[in-house]
């Protein structure tokens, strides 16, 4: 099952839900610079709300992810990092340096927003 | 895997991007009314874009849960009906009568803020 992604005015939203395996994580990359790219998309919030448990290989990918989008022209906000999963973001070392992020999903858009200046 | 309900504001965005079988349909039913209920949402819009096909089964479901939803006190949106969806669903009898519809998942936030006075 692959993650939607919704599409609202120029920005994209992605709510991840369930916990992550490497394949779907990677799935996800792919869909989300694809759909970056056909819907010319600048700006993506992604949601993280439901994520109790992030290991390095998935925190690879998003950090990853938020690079490509960058290279495609699209800036990105990844929010609703919880407390354990920032907890093991800086114990694995990974301190999601230059990306944006925020409470909700909410005001992530507004963040986006303001960035892109609309 | 259950449909992702997305919370923005006092909105429900709901985007189904693929057939559902009357299983999941069911369970995004119970899943969408008990986040209603939960979030105290004013508003929701389903987007269903992705559908290419509708049977009597969905179409019933997708029909009662704007009903049910009333009840709780949300103003529903469909948004993204296609155009091989809307001949099924007058084929099947089925007019939608007093559901608010709109092309894209943003023109019915749109409509939904409007009717919701914000």
């Amino acid at each position: 099952m692959r993650i939607p992604i919704l599409k609202l005015g120029n920005c994209l939203l992605v709510s991840i839900q369930w916990e992550l395996d490497d394949q779907t994580a990677l799935e996800f990359q792919e869909d989300l610079l694809k759909k970056i790219y056909e819907t010319n998309a600048s700006g993506v919030v992604i949601d993280i709300t439901s994520i109790d448990f992030i290991d390095s290989f998935i925190a690879k990918v998003l950090g990853d992810v938020v690079n490509m989008s960058k290279m495609l022209g699209a800036k990105v906000v990844i929010t609703g990092i919880q407390p354990a999963v920032a907890i093991t973001l800086i114990e694995l070392g990974i301190t999601m340096e230059g990306v944006m992020t925020a409470l909700d999903l909410e005001s992530g858009l507004e963040k986006l927003k303001q960035e892109l200046g609309d």
